[in-house]
C-alpha cells in the first residue's frame, strides 16, 4: 500500500517574451511558466504524478505558495484510495472552508488545485498503465458522474441526466476509440497570428498552416482596429475565402466596443471571436453573441469555474466552449464543464498552446469524443508550435490533427533537463 | 518630496475557532485573519499607510506572498502623485499583464490588491488630515468619476451618467455630512446568529441586540432545516413579530434547495436571504429571487469585482447589494460598485465582521450616503462585536448605529501589541 509522502513543486518559466512568441493585445510579454508539482510516492514500484498549471510569468511563485498551503491536504494519502476516487480528491482541495474563503474555486487557489489533481490524474493513468483520455474512456457511466462536484449545478444538469447522456453513449465507444487511434482528433493553430508578427511572417505561417493540414487558422486582436483589418486582409487573401480565421481579442473590449469591431471586421469573413470582453461577464458575452451573429462567440480559458461555464450555457452567451486544462479544477472540474456542454449541445473546443496545455488538453478533447458528446462535427483542438520539446510525451500533429497519446499518464511530465534549466530565477536561462 | 521604500506584511491571525464565533454552515471553524499591510514612507513627517484583507485562516500566508509579488509594482512610487490619483494606483495593481493572468481580479490576487489599495487609502487620509469617508465626500464628481476602472463597464454604466448622478447630489453633501455626525449610519448585528450557538444563547443575544437600540438581526442558516426552523421561530419568537430578522446560508444550497428552504423559513417572515448559493451564479441568484419574493435576497461579501456585481444588477437578482471592503480591490473598487447600485436603485448593506471588516465599511457606506445614492432609507451596516480591541480607531456603535469615524485614514491600523500577539505562526497566541 503506497503513499503520497511529499507534493514538490517547482517554478518553471520560460523566457518566450524575448522572441514575442504568445503576444497579444492583453498579454504583451509573456514569459510562458508552469508551476509544477510532483507527487511523491513512498514505493519505488508506484509510479510519481506529475503535473501543473500554466501562468505567463510574475505571480507564478504565488501559485507554487499556494500549492505548498495544499499539500498537507494530500501529504500521507493512500494511493490506491486516492485513484479509485478521484472525485473526492478534488473536492478535498476545493471545499477546505478556510481555504475555500480565498476563492470560492478561482484564482490562486483554483490553478494551484488543477495542478495538483493534474498530477493525480498522471498518476492514476500511470498506475493503470493506459493514457488519460483511455482511462476516462473506460469509465462506467456512473463512475465519471461520481467524479463531479455537482454542489452549484443541479438547476442545470442532475446527476440522474449525465447518466443518462452517458449511458447513451457507452456503445459507440469502441468504434470512436479505433477512429481516434486511427486518425487523431482535428486541431487548428494560433501560430500565424500573434500580434508580434509584421504581416509579411503572418501571411508566411498563415500559409504554412493550411499546407500542414490544419483546417482553421487564428488571428490575435483588439490593439488597434486599423492593424487588425489589415491583418486579416491580408490572412484571408493567403489562406482563400474557405479556411475559417477565427479572432481571439484576449478580453480587452467592453460590450459596444466588441460589437463595432467585429462590425468593422465582418467583410474578411471571422468565424468565431474569442474572448471579446471580461471571462466574468456573462451576460456580456450574451449580448456580443446577439450583436456579433452570424460569428459565432467563444470563450473559456480564463472562466473560472464550472459554476460560470453553466450560466454562459444557459444564457446562450456562446457557441462554443473553450474549456483550459489548468485553470479549473484539473481534469476533474473538466468533466463536469463536458458533460454541461454536452447537455446544452455546444461544441468543445479546448484553449491550449500556452507550456503543455496542447499535451493535456487532446486527452480530454478525446474522452468527450469517446464518452461524451460523440462528435467531432465543429471541434477542433488549439495547437500552438511552442515548447513541446521539453515533454517526456510531447503533442504530436499529424496532418493537422492531434495524434491519439498512447503513454500511460496525462502527458504532463517535463522532462528533468528542462526543469533544470528553467527553474526561476536560478536556472541558467535566467541567471 | 516623500516615496514609498516598504510594502511590509503580516500575517495577523486571531484564533476564533476556539469558541465558534463566526460559524456557520459553510465555515464551521474559522480563525479570523487579516493580511496586513504597512506602506512604509522614507519621510519620518510623512504617515505610513495600513491596511489588510480579511481571511479565515489557513491560506493567509498565501495572500502574504500575492501582497510580496505585488510590492514591486509600489515601491519607488512617490506619495504625493500616489494619493493624487488613487484610480490610477488601483488600476496599476490590477492591469499587469502576467499577474493579471492568475485572475483577472479575483481570488488571492485581488484580495492581496485590496490589502494595499486599503493601506494607500488609509496612507491619503492621514496626509490630508481625515477619515477617509470625508475624503472622498469632499471630492468633485470628477475626482469620483476618476477612481473609478471603467473596463467593462460600460454596457451598463458611462462616467457621463456617473457624472450626473454625482452631481445630482453635491447640493445635499453638506447637510447629509451634519447628519451622520450627529446620528451616525445604522447597524445591524449578526451576533446572535452563530451557527455554533444553543438556543438559549440565539435568545439572550437577540433581546439583548433589540435592548442594544439595533433595529435588525441576523441569523446563520443552511446545515440543517428543522434546526433552522426551530432557531428562528425561537428569535422571532425573542424579538417580537416586527423587528427584521434576516438569514445567510453562507453559499449552501443550489437554486432548488435554496427556494425550498425558504418556503420552509417563510412562515416566520425572513427579510432577507444572504447567500443563498454560489457568489459566482448570477442567473441562480436571479432564480432563487424570482422563487422566494417577497423575500429579499442579498448578496456580496464573496462577489469577485464589479464585473459581477454589474450583472447582479443587471439580471434583477439581488435585492440588496453586500459590499466587502477588502475582497473586491479596496476602496477604490467600491467606488464602482456604490455607483453601479445606485444607477440600478439597490440598496447596499455592507458585509462586516471578521476582522476590521466595520472599522472600514462604515466610510464606505458614509461616503454613499453623502455623495452617491444620498439615502439611508432600506439601508443598515452589518455590525459584529468582535476583535475592535485590536484597532487603533476601533468601530463604534451608538444606539444602534455607527459612530462616524473622525481620525484620520481608514481606521485600518491594529495596535502594535496586537500584532505583535497573533502574529502566524510564531505569536505568543499560536505558539
Amino acid at each position: 500500500m503506497a503513499t503520497i509522502i511529499a507534493v514538490d513543486t517547482e517554478d518553471i518559466r520560460f523566457p518566450t517574451s524575448r522572441e514575442l512568441d504568445g503576444s497579444d493585445a492583453m498579454n504583451p510579454d509573456p514569459d510562458y511558466s508552469a508551476a509544477y508539482v510532483v507527487l511523491r510516492t513512498d514505493d519505488p514500484a508506484v509510479p510519481d504524478g506529475h503535473g501543473f498549471t500554466f501562468t505567463i510569468g510574475r505571480g507564478n511563485d504565488v501559485v507554487c505558495a499556494a500549492i505548498r498551503a495544499l499539500a498537507p491536504l494530500v501529504v500521507g494519502s493512500d494511493v490506491d484510495g486516492l485513484v479509485a476516487d478521484l472525485g473526492e480528491f478534488g473536492r478535498r482541495l476545493t471545499h477546505d472552508s478556510q481555504f475555500r474563503w480565498l476563492g470560492p474555486e478561482k484564482g490562486v487557489m483554483h490553478l494551484a488545485a488543477a495542478a495538483i489533481v493534474n498530477a493525480a490524474w498522471d498518476l492514476a493513468g500511470k498506475l493503470a498503465g493506459k493514457p488519460v483520455w483511455r482511462l476516462l474512456s473506460d469509465m462506467s457511466p456512473e463512475q465519471i458522474v461520481d467524479l463531479v462536484d455537482w454542489r452549484y449545478l443541479t438547476d442545470a444538469l442532475t446527476p440522474a441526466e449525465a447518466l443518462d447522456m452517458l449511458r447513451d453513449k457507452v456503445s459507440g465507444r469502441p468504434e470512436r476509440i479505433e477512429r481516434l487511434l486511427a486518425g487523431g482528433y482535428p486541431a487548428y493553430t494560433t501560430s500565424p497570428g500573434w500580434l508580434g508578427y509584421d504581416d509579411e511572417k503572418v501571411v508566411r505561417l498563415a500559409k504554412q498552416a493550411v499546407a500542414d493540414g490544419f483546417t482553421q487558422i487564428k488571428l490575435k486582436v483588439g490593439a488597434d482596429l486599423a492593424d487588425d483589418v489589415r491583418r486579416f486582409k491580408v490572412a484571408r487573401e493567403a489562406v482563400g475565402p474557405d479556411v475559417p480565421i477565427a479572432v481571439d481579442a484576449n478580453q480587452r473590449w467592453d460590450v459596444p466596443d466588441a460589437i463595432e469591431w467585429m462590425a468593422a471586421l465582418a467583410p474578411y469573413k471571422p468565424y468565431w471571436i474569442e474572448e471579446p470582453t471580461s471571462p466574468d461577464d456573462i451576460l456580456g458575452h450574451a449580448a456580443i453573441r446577439r450583436g456579433v451573429a452570424p460569428v459565432k462567440v467563444a470563450t473559456g480559458e480564463h472562466v473560472q469555474n464550472r459554476v460560470v461555464f453553466k450560466q454562459l450555457l444557459q444564457a446562450q452567451a456562446v457557441d462554443i466552449v473553450q474549456i483550459d486544462a489548468a485553470r479549473v479544477g484539473g481534469v476533474t472540474e473538466n468533466v463536469a464543464i463536458l458533460l454541461l456542454a454536452a447537455k446544452f449541445g455546444v461544441p468543445v473546443c479546448p484553449h491550449a498552446g500556452g507550456v503543455g496545455l496542447c499535451e493535456l488538453v487532446c486527452h480530454l478533447s478525446m474522452f468527450d469524443y469517446v464518452a461524451v458528446s460523440g462528435s467531432l462535427s465543429g471541434r477542433v483542438i488549439e495547437y500552438v508550435d511552442h515548447l513541446h520539446e521539453h515533454f517526456v510525451d510531447p503533442a504530436r500533429i499529424e496532418r493537422g490533427s492531434y495524434v491519439a497519446p498512447t503513454a500511460p499518464g496525462y502527458s504532463a511530465e517535463l522532462l528533468p533537463a528542462s526543469i533544470a534549466t528553467y527553474r526561476y530565477p536560478d536556472g541558467p536561462a535566467w541567471r
